[in-house]
C-alpha cells in the first residue's frame, strides 16, 4: 500500500504520529518560507507543509509540484495553528519529511474544482478529469448506496436477483433494437433488450415469485436531451399479487431510499390519482404536485359570449397563479410569446387580473362584464393578487400546452423546490393509444398488460376506452418507473396481438414462447420498473440525468472520449457475414 | 394478493387459523374418502386435503387437478394425523373449504422433480419449465446470495459500484468482440465489451480509489462445452496498492463468501505458488491441490540407460499413485489408451509398480535394475503399495499431458471431493506468450499488464522471460478469477504496444484515451476480475456453469427457448446500414 491512511481521516487524534499519504496536488501556496500543499482523494484533502529552513531541498521539490501530480508524502501530523472548521481534516497538518512523484500531470484542459471553466464537450472528451471534480463523484456516490440500498430492501422483501440474457431477440414491437450479428449463426442476428419483460414473466411462470435485476436496457431512438442508448433499470416482478400490493411494495422501497439516502421521510401513503384526473387537472400523467396550480375548466363559462376564439373551442383552461396580478405588461407578452412558440404551440393566451383593490382586467374586456369575469374567478378560486391564465382549443393540445406553461411558471415563481420531493402514483393508464400514423392501435405500455376486467367488455366495441392494470410513480413532474399487472392468459394475450395487428403467425413466432408457457401454469402476476438513472438525478435534486451516469453517451450517441462507435476493417465485416449497405 | 401465506412457512403454531393458499399443484393422491394435494411455491409444499364425506362437490373438483396447474385454496390449518418430519411444513396440513382454479396447464414435456426425465435439449427449450425443478431454483438461490454478499463484502471495504457502458468500442486484441452496428452513426459500430478493463483504470484515474461491479461481458469465441458468449464477472479495481493488497482484500471476499453462503472457514491464509512452480509441480496454472501426486522430475535418473524413449525425451516425469500398487494389468492399459487419445497426446506411458512385498515392477524392467528403480521410488517418495506412473516428453506438452492423467486419476480415485474447498493463488504469470501462428508476441494477461520492475531489463533482451506482476486465483481445478498491477505510465503503456506488434497509430487510434488519461496524474493502481458463473459453480460444487444461470445460450450460441440470433427483416437493416454479405 502507498499510503498508511486516506486524505480524510486524520484527526486531532493522530497528532504525532508518523504517516504516508498519497493523492493529488489540488493546489500548492508558497509563502515564502513555507509552502503549502493540498493533497486530495477520494476521501478528503489533507494539508501538507514544508519549510524551507528545515529542510530547503525538500521545499524546493514541493514548490515545483504542478496541479494533479500523483505524490506520496511521508510525514508527522501536527496540529495546525490557523484551524480550518470548514474541512473535515482541517485541525491538523502533515509536517513532510520525505517527498515522492509518483506521476507527473500536464496542465489539466480545464480546473477540476467545483466550479470548472470546462464546457461541455471538453469535460465528456476527458470524462475521467471530470469525474475527479467534487460534484460529480458525489452524484456517483449517490448512485452507488441508491443501488445498494435498493438491493438490500428488495432481497429483505423476499426478492431474488436473477440475470437475464443481453443478447436475445429482436421484436419490432415498441422502440427500435439495437441488433448485433451473429458469427456463429450467419446472417442471423441477436438484439440488446429494450427490458427483461418477457423474461421476467417467465421467471414468474417458474415459480420464483418475486423477482428483481438492476439490469442495462437499450433503445434506439432519435435521441433527445437527456436519453441515452443504454440506461439503467430496477426492473420487478411479482407473483400472485394484485395492484395494490405492487404499489404498497415499492412505495415501501422509495421511503427506504428516501430516508438512508436523502434523510427524508414521507408522511402516510403516497398519494394516487387516475391518468384520467391527470390529464383533466394538470395535462400530464407525471404531473409536478409540489405546487397547485391546477387546471380549471372554465368552458361552460367562457362560451357563448360572442368570444369567438372561446366559442369555436373544444375547451377552455385557466390556471391560477397566485399573488400574480401585478405582472406588468411585458412579462404577460413574455409567456404568451413562449406559449405561441412552435414547441409548445399555443395560438394565444387570454389573462385575467384580479386586482389587489378587487377590480377585474381582463384581455377579453370587450366581451366579458365584470359579473362574467368574477364567475370565472370564482370558479377558478382567485383571491385579489391573483392572475388567471386561460389557454383554448382542441381538449388534449390544450391540456399539453397548458401543462407547459403551468411548469414554466412553477419554475419561474420557484415552486419546483429541488429539495422538496412530492412522489404520485398515477393508475388506470389507458390500455390503448391509436397510432395515426400507421392507422392501428399500439400498447400504451406494452402487449402484455392485463385490461381491467370492467372495461374487458369494450375490448371489441371500444378499444380506446379500455383502461389498463397499469401504474406509473412520478415525482415533481418526472416519471420515475411504472408497471402493470399482465395477461397471464393465452387467450387474452392471443386477443391482445390481434388487437395490435399482429398476425397469429407473428404473434406466434415473436412471442409464442410466452404464449406457450402460458399453457403450463402460469401464475397471476405484476411488476413494475425504475429508470435508476432518473430517480437518482430525482433524488439528487436534478433534472438532467447526464452526470449521474460514469461515462455517458452524446446527444448523437457518442462516446467522445474513447471515440465509439468507430469503422470495422472489411475482415471483421466478412467474418460476421454482414457488409456496409 | 392471492395468499395469506406461502408455502413454506405454516407450522403447529398456526393449527385452528384460516389461511388461503396459492401455488402449483406438484401431485394428487386420490385414496378414496379423501385426496391429498401438495401445492408447491418457491418456499415449500404444504398438503392439502379434502375429504370425500365433508365435501364431495369439492373433493370432485380436487381430484381433477393435473400437474402443475395453478390454483388457490382456503381453508384451516389442522394437525397432521401422521406427520412427515422431512418436510418443514410436515406438522400440518390444511383442510380445504374453498378451491380456485387460477390456471390450468398442459402436461409438462418433462417431470418437474428433482430427477427428471427430460434431455438437455428438451430442458433449454422449456427453459421456464425446467427453473421449476428445486435443483435448479437452488443455484440460482447460491448464485442470488453470492452476488449480494459480494456487494456488501466489497462496500463495507469502501469500495464503489461504478457502472461502465456497454455499447464502447472494438478493438482487436485479444478475443472477437460481438458489435453493434449505429444507425446514428452509419456505418460504425459500437462493440460489447470483454471487460470493462480501460473503464475501470479510469475511474482510477479519476480518483474513485476502489471500484467493483458485478458486471456481463461479452466473447465471440467458438464455444467449447461450458463457455458462454455472455458471461458475468465481479470485477474490482483500487489505487494506490501493490499486489499483496490486491490478493489480501479479494481473499478476504472469497472467505467471507463461503463463510456466509457455504458455512465454510477457510484456516490461515491462501497458499501461494509461481506460476513457474505450478507448471513443474502439476503442469497447470489452477493446479487442483484438493490431493497430492505433484510431479516428479525422473529426468536425470531416467536417462542413460539405454530405453530410447526417455534418452531422447527433453523431460521424464512421473507421479505416484498412492495405494495404487494392485491396480490390474487392464486397468494400466485402460490409462495408457486413455493417455494415448489424441485428446491428450502422450505416446505411451510407463509405470512402476512398489509392490506391498517391498519388490518393484515396472513395464521398463529390462532396461532398469532394481536398484534403478529404488532412485526412481526414493526420489517420488513410494511406499509400499504405491504405483508411480511415467510420461516423458517436450516438456510443455510432458507436463500438460501429466496433468490431465492426474485429475483423471484423482477423479476416479475420488479424491477430489465436491464439499472440500481448496484455494491458491499462483503468481507471477509470464508477461507474454509466443503466438506460433502470427510470428508475434500476444500479452498473457492483457496488454496493461505491469512487468515485474526486476524483469524490466529483459523487455528489449529477452521478452518472454520477464515475469508480470499478474495473478490468478484457482479452486479445485478452476481458475476463479485473476488480475494484475497495471501500467499507468505512458511511456511504458507505449513500449508495451510496441512489442506487442501494434503501431504507433494502431495504439493511439485504439488506446490513446487511456496513455492520455495516464498524462494527468494517474496512480499506481492493480485489481481482479472473478468469473462469477464459475465461482457459483465451484460453490456449489459443480463443474458445469449452465445451471447457474437462468437462461443459458447452448453450444452454438442460440437460446432456444426465445430462438435467437434470427435473421431480421430488410427493413431494419436498410435502416442500419448495413446488408448480408
Amino acid at each position: 500500500m502507498y499510503r498508511s491512511h486516506t486524505c480524510g481521516e486524520l484527526r486531532m487524534e493522530h497528532v504525532g504520529i508518523n504517516v504516508t499519504l498519497a493523492g493529488w496536488v489540488q493546489r500548492s501556496r508558497d509563502l515564502g518560507g513555507m509552502t503549502f500543499t493540498d493533497l486530495r482523494d477520494r476521501y478528503g484533502i489533507t494539508q501538507l507543509t514544508f519549510n524551507m529552513e528545515v529542510n530547503a531541498d525538500l521545499c524546493e521539490q514541493a514548490r515545483k509540484l504542478g496541479r494533479e501530480f500523483v505524490i506520496q508524502a511521508i510525514g508527522i501530523v501536527i496540529e495546525r495553528s490557523s484551524k480550518n472548521k470548514n474541512m473535515l481534516t482541517g485541525e491538523i497538518e502533515i509536517n513532510v519529511t520525505e517527498l515522492k512523484i509518483l506521476n507527473a500531470a500536464k496542465l489539466p484542459p480545464f480546473t477540476i474544482e467545483d466550479e470548472t471553466d470546462g464546457g461541455d464537450e471538453l469535460r465528456m472528451q476527458y470524462r475521467y478529469l471530470d469525474l475527479r471534480r467534487n460534484p460529480v463523484q458525489q452524484k456517483l456516490i449517490i448512485r452507488n448506496k441508491v443501488a445498494l440500498e435498493t438491493r438490500n430492501y428488495l432481497d429483505s422483501q423476499g426478492f431474488m436477483d436473477v440475470e437475464t440474457p443481453v443478447l436475445i431477440k429482436s421484436t419490432p414491437e415498441g422502440a427500435r433494437d439495437f441488433v448485433v450479428p451473429s458469427r456463429m449463426n450467419a446472417g442471423q442476428f441477436y438484439a440488446l433488450p429494450q427490458s427483461p419483460q418477457t423474461f421476467k414473466q417467465l421467471l414468474m411462470v417458474s415459480g420464483f415469485d418475486k423477482y428483481y435485476q438492476i439490469v442495462k436496457c437499450f433503445r434506439d431512438e432519435d435521441l433527445r436531451a437527456d436519453r441515452q442508448p443504454e440506461f439503467t433499470q430496477i426492473d420487478c416482478e411479482m407473483a400472485f399479487v394484485e395492484q395494490d400490493d405492487v404499489l404498497n411494495t415499492f412505495e415501501g422501497l422509495i421511503k427506504h431510499l428516501f430516508k438512508t439516502v436523502r434523510g427524508v421521510e414521507f408522511e402516510g401513503a403516497f398519494p394516487r390519482i387516475t391518468y384520467a384526473e391527470a390529464m383533466e387537472k394538470y395535462g400530464s400523467d407525471k404531473p409536478d404536485i409540489r405546487f397547485g396550480m391546477e387546471f380549471v375548466d372554465l368552458t361552460k363559462e367562457a362560451q357563448g359570449k360572442e368570444f369567438a376564439i372561446f366559442d369555436s373551442a373544444e375547451i377552455v383552461l385557466g390556471i391560477n397563479a397566485s399573488k400574480c396580478s401585478e405582472f406588468t405588461r411585458k412579462q404577460i407578452d413574455e409567456l404568451t410569446d413562449w406559449v405561441k412558440r412552435p414547441q409548445i404551440g399555443a395560438k394565444g393566451m387570454i389573462y385575467l387580473r384580479y386586482n389587489t383593490d378587487g377590480t377585474y382586467k381582463s384581455s377579453v374586456d370587450k366581451f366579458y362584464s365584470e359579473a362574467d369575469l368574477k364567475v370565472w374567478a370564482e370558479k377558478a378560486n382567485m383571491q385579489p393578487g391573483d392572475l388567471l391564465l386561460l389557454l383554448s382549443g382542441e381538449t388534449n393540445k390544450t391540456r399539453k400546452q397548458l401543462n407547459e406553461l403551468r411548469l414554466h411558471l412553477g419554475n419561474s415563481l420557484g415552486l419546483r423546490q429541488s429539495d422538496v420531493f412530492k412522489p404520485l402514483w398515477v393508475l388506470d393508464f389507458p390500455l390503448l393509444e391509436w397510432d395515426e400514423e400507421n392507422g392501428r392501435y399500439h400498447a400504451m405500455h406494452h402487449p402484455f398488460t392485463s385490461p381491467k376486467p370492467e372495461d374487458l367488455h369494450l375490448i371489441s366495441t371500444d378499444p380506446s376506452k379500455v383502461r389498463a392494470n397499469a401504474y406509473d410513480l412520478a415525482m415533481n413532474g418526472v416519471e420515475l418507473g411504472g408497471g402493470s399487472i399482465r395477461i397471464h392468459d393465452r387467450t387474452l394475450q392471443s386477443q391482445m396481438f390481434d388487437l395490435l395487428g399482429f398476425t397469429r403467425e407473428e404473434a406466434q413466432s415473436q412471442f409464442g414462447f410466452l404464449m406457450n408457457a402460458f399453457e403450463y401454469g402460469a401464475p397471476p402476476h405484476g411488476g413494475l420498473a425504475f429508470g435508476l438513472d432518473r430517480l437518482v438525478a430525482t433524488m439528487g435534486g436534478s433534472e438532467s440525468i447526464r452526470d449521474y451516469i460514469a461515462f455517458p453517451k452524446n446527444n448523437s450517441g457518442r462516446d467522445t472520449m474513447i471515440d465509439a462507435p468507430s469503422p470495422l476493417d472489411d475482415k471483421q465485416l466478412k467474418e460476421l457475414g454482414i457488409k456496409k449497405a
